[in-house]
């Protein structure tokens, strides 16, 4: 999917929402009995009509080994089938030296067939390059993550004053383009969208942290948003865990509906001559 | 495993070998028609004389999706069965906000049970704490990887001129202790060992890079040992596809072998009275 495709969708959608399937065994309701791919079903129905893209994040299916990766996968093929305009991101979080990026790489873009894949960057370019070479796939890098910890490395600065997450930005939109290439800025950063829009104006934003992590859908959109939208805005746990009892899929429908209707507003709003 | 029993094993088995279980379809024998548990058990069988650990990397289990990963899955349960001295270690580079990493630790230490898993610690402390929870399992944090990226962000110096990684060093061993948690460091960076060693004389380190990636073993042993070996020397490709035909096994064997013998010599020299 290009990232004009992109934009169009969103604006046909009326928003740029992605909901984070990590489905916690702990907060699904007892009679699914840890039935990863029953739940999630029931989650994409309800919350599809809101949703331009949906992010499974593989260490919820791992915790079940073979069995969950079989869910993850099947996950991923019911999205595909049943509702082809989504976005799919597969939340691994992957990097290793070159030629075992290659097999990641070669895991998600040909054996699942997911859209795009988050990266961490720590290895450098030759870690991070290997995804880079799908034609229509999309490498979505961590930048400056919506968790504390966030402060512990990313925000260190260098000799000229640079924190690590803009050495960050600046090299990785030098290996990619703002076609193949998108960052992961959480959303409890608010006002560092500015610093981040400085060095990527063009890149889409992968944007964590709004709902359960307390981060500003107004900031986001404030700091974040450009001419192609810009922002693919995830909630997770705020949505898919909204109840935790046999109504999780309507609760879901409810907190996804809710970000759905500001999204409109916010997109109506900017891009009403396109749309 | 503590640290004591690790270097006892290291001395019993004259080596601190850590071979690398990283199956490449493209170099497997045609006749195993891919199937990855067949290749890892001739593996195993051949080289555990040899080695003190193994270490399956993830990615090229994933390439065959849930297929592969319980080829993974078998792969750790065939050297728990037959090997149960053996140290494993999970090379899948995980890290990710709190409840994601609970979610990967659950799933590594006690879904399969392995004795170590590597760590990208971009996400900085929330994200490595949660596998340090673990009594008698380790947290291995990629600190200096000995691909060629690893200049790209790891050697970027702050305002008093500590590289990245040294940060790493430090902060980390804050977080764990010399019992839980172990730095990757590659081989192909010899001379910085000194470095580390200063930050962290007391870790174990698990160094990759000796062998396809071109790293010295003597460099390593005389930069990096320490008072209980402190060291596990990786290698993957050079010994698991010594040979892409039949014998690879036996020529797995001979690669090994060699390692172990130099491995000897070295312990040998430097632990006489201990062993």
């Amino acid at each position: 999917m290009t990232r004009q495709e992109l934009f169009k969708r969103i604006l046909e959608k009326g928003s740029f929402l992605c909901v984070g399937l990590d489905p916690d065994l702990a907060k699904m309701p007892a009679a699914l009995q840890g039935d990863l791919l029953a739940f999630n079903k029931a989650i994409i129905d309800a919350t599809a009509p809101h949703a331009v893209a949906f992010k499974p994040n593989l260490a919820f299916y791992e915790v079940q080994g073979a069995k969950g990766y079989h869910a993850f996968e099947e996950t991923v093929r019911y999205i595909r089938e049943n509702y082809p305009d989504i976005f799919i991101i597969a939340d691994a979080k992957r990097g290793d030296i070159g030629n075992t990026s290659r097999a990641y790489a070669h895991s998600f873009f040909e054996t699942l067939g997911v859209d795009a894949l988050t990266v961490a960057p720590y290895m450098g370019r030759d870690s991070v390059e290997p995804f880079m070479q799908y034609a229509g796939k999309w490498t979505v890098v961590l930048a400056l993550t919506s968790n504390p910890g966030s402060a512990d490395f990313q925000q260190i600065t260098d000799t000229e004053g640079t924190p690590l997450f803009e050495r960050v930005l600046t090299s990785v939109s030098q290996w990619g383009t703002a076609d193949n290439t998108m960052f992961v800025v959480g959303a409890t950063r608010g006002q560092m969208f500015e610093q981040v829009r400085r060095i990527a104006p063009n890149h889409f934003l992968l944007v964590p942290g709004v709902g359960a992590q307390g981060g500003s859908l107004d900031e986001v959109v404030k700091y974040g948003m450009n001419d192609l939208c810009g922002l693919l805005v995830n909630s997770s746990r705020g949505i898919i865990h909204a109840s935790s009892h046999d109504d999780f899929a309507i609760q879901a429908e409810v907190k996804a509906g809710q970000l759905h209707a500001q999204m409109k507003e916010i997109l109506d709003a900017r891009f009403a001559s396109k749309s």
